[in-house]
């Protein structure tokens, strides 16, 4: 599966920190190429794509633009969103999304060949793969731009993206928030991602999560280092007072060998109407979804749940970064 | 898979009987919702989408529409019959047709937030599941319209319509009609839903099938309640002189405990050359599709054979539904 | 999966040699039913394709027609490229593609009942199967025009003239060339198809194999008929020399019983730099792709490798009978 490269890669050669609004032909791969600069940039097209949608539903910019959908596993909430995002920007797609058998990889393609080759029918490619760093790979051999769409443990920039497109649009503005991230901090690819962009930003960040799911020495590090005011919990009651933002992730039964510390998690991480009860008037509730009972379905009815305008912001960011990276060829 | 509702169901709240050409952001989940006044309203206007598939093959009434089909079962002959009826109204599909593995639903999700996440792309859903019911569970979290398109032994209302619509277009009218009902009549949900319509028009009914494979109670008192003369047998030669329509369905080898009574039966409903030798010369045979042997292929040259023009007429009638609930946005 | 016919196929009826320009409404079922002319004239209308994508991405002359891509098995490659075709003409399409199940299939469908029916949605299909004729099966049914896109050991035509193509767009004619096929030339579908449109023209050719994997007596036969100066060896180094053209295809491993044999082959077959060094200054390497080792990475970087602009070429090819078929409706 991985490539053979003839020659050395470069490390992050061509996936280094974009400049103001320069992305066009550019790789997104890492929240790392991520400034306050540009973040600015792509949050204001996202917004113009949210009018657009909402007045005409959508343009003709990316006409005559085909994007290959490459999913070697299926995420469905995640192609969906692509695929929406570039028909509304009335461009095309070419959609390899079951993740199941590929003919060519199953005759021991590899992915360097098979993006090399998909990218000579169309105009960039999104890639989901289940290995660490593949994105990357797939970009140093593709001239076509490449986004990642999620790389196993690795990153998932536009999540990232979309997340904090939201906490902006929800509140008004990041820059003094108090974000609180509840669950699996320690293999939740989207909380790690979330937190590095948020270190860019004057904000205070709290942790909640049961002891054998904290967040990783090396993220911890990163917020530390950033000046970020931190402080870490085992239960969410400590922080739900003050929070203008609770992101909450799934926390995966498998991962506990004691199922009694479960069900203690269970009941210290769960969001609740009575929870919500001593939140704040104006806060919100994310959460990149799916979930299966962290957050009570009761309290989708409350307006400061925001996980569904959540996931329709992902269709704008998304929408807004294909635009940026195809738009003025 | 199915959702944990917050608040007690409504029943049928929003899937009324629609009045005149209100349809504009209705939900589409049963054939109950359907009186003659707006089927008559539906087939006017799928004779129209035909006139413009047959001259231009398309038009732009739903571009800047974006459709998820949402299959969770395979069906090929629906997905693709609604795919093609949105891309010829000139607005898009996210297609989710392979049934297989849904990311999401295998992580739990219900199937309420899996639709409240697709409809933040989509300005309708198209859902096929397995289970009765669950089109009215999606129609009931969703904020846009959704059309039912089978919901295991529940209903499959697009299929009824196009059935009848069949009959109109082929016949010229509806009243005064002799139809018979052929095949598996106790499972054969396209017979239940078709009966339920026909019963609002004045026709006389015959139900042809094997003992075992009679038509529900339940259906038949629906018959018999609305007046309609009706006479059950089970054997085909019974009622080929007189019948207008002949509407054949699968009978499956499985639901036979003795293979000599399917022999007899398939010997009594199979449609051959020499029966339709016995047929008025102006009557139609019609199937819903996949036959395996019910209609012999010597059939299929013999113009009262009706069922690939059948097939035609779905996406007609898909095109006037699709345009009939999102076109007045 | 055969159709039962009621009448006796007609050998070839409708895919008889085309002449000229004639392509409107026909299928595409077989290299023979190209000669130099209609030929000629394909591959003009393909290099207008490609002027066409580079300067505006997309026309809108399909523009209201819908392809059905129906591929009972799963071939990335050439159903991403019917589809990319279709979309940058304006047109739709119907993607079944992942070969899995197929649900009318999995019911007993026969092939001519799902052609006939999915002809009804759809104004040409591309047809993928496992077996060999069921292509021209399809086309006999269907009214709409059908196109090969591979029949197991049958005929892949689109492939055939993407290669031909290549040869001519990189070396500026066909006429007086040296052409060399390397590899599993016995099994290899696309050898065979490209072998028989290069005996109409003025080439010589080069078979270079493994004894048990030797071209078949009876295109061997054919070449020999038609006048061609022709060889055959084992090994790679009595060709490079004097190659115009390399066509190199994958020595499946499965193939062998001595292995001994095969790691024998595979050093006499491998294109590498080295060998690269005794090729002419104007040629070029082809490859129908995946590979697996055949070609070095390492040659990617030849400008002679042509293996990549091969695969976009096949997007231009099928444009062109796409246009060819459709566009006179």
């Amino acid at each position: 599966m991985t490539a053979k490269p003839v020659t050395p890669l470069v490390e992050m050669d061509r996936a280094e920190v974009i400049a103001g609004n320069g992305f066009a032909g550019q790789d997104i791969l890492s929240v790392s190429q991520f400034n306050r600069e540009n973040l600015a940039y792509i949050f204001d097209k996202a917004q113009a794509m949210r009018a657009l949608v909402e007045t005409d539903g959508m343009s003709d910019l990316l006409r005559g633009n085909v994007l290959t959908c490459l999913f070697y596993e299926p995420s469905t909430r995640t192609s969906a969103s692509f695929i929406a995002a570039m028909e509304r920007l009335g461009g095309s797609v070419i959609p390899i999304t079951q993740g199941v058998q590929f003919s060519s990889v199953s005759k021991g393609e590899t992915l360097a060949d098979t993006v090399r080759t998909l990218e000579q029918y169309s105009d960039a490619i999104v890639l989901r793969h289940p290995e660490i760093g593949a994105a990357k790979i797939a970009a140093d051999y593709a001239e076509v731009p490449v986004i990642n769409a999620g790389d196993g443990a690795g990153e998932h920039p536009t999540q990232a993206l979309l997340d904090l497109f939201t906490i902006q649009q929800e509140l008004g503005r990041i820059d003094g928030l108090k974000i609180a991230m509840v669950g699996d901090l320690r293999y939740g690819r989207t909380v790690h991602s979330l937190t590095k962009l948020l270190t860019q930003y004057d904000v205070t960040l709290r942790f909640v999560s049961p002891e054998i799911l904290r967040l990783p020495l090396v993220v911890m590090n990163e917020v530390i280092d950033a000046g970020i005011p931190v402080r870490e919990t085992h239960d969410v009651a400590d922080v739900i007072e003050n929070a203008d933002v609770l992101y909450v992730t799934r926390v995966q039964k498998e991962r506990f060998v004691d199922m009694a510390q479960y069900e203690a998690v269970k009941d210290q991480h769960e969001i609740t109407i009575e929870l919500m009860a001593h939140a704040k008037e104006r806060m919100v509730v994310m959460h990149p979804l799916p979930r299966v009972g962290e957050i009570h379905y009761a309290v989708d009815h409350d307006p400061r749940a925001a996980y569904f305008r959540q996931v329709r912001n992902g269709m704008f960011i998304r929408m807004a970064l294909l635009a940026a990276v195809l738009g003025e060829k």
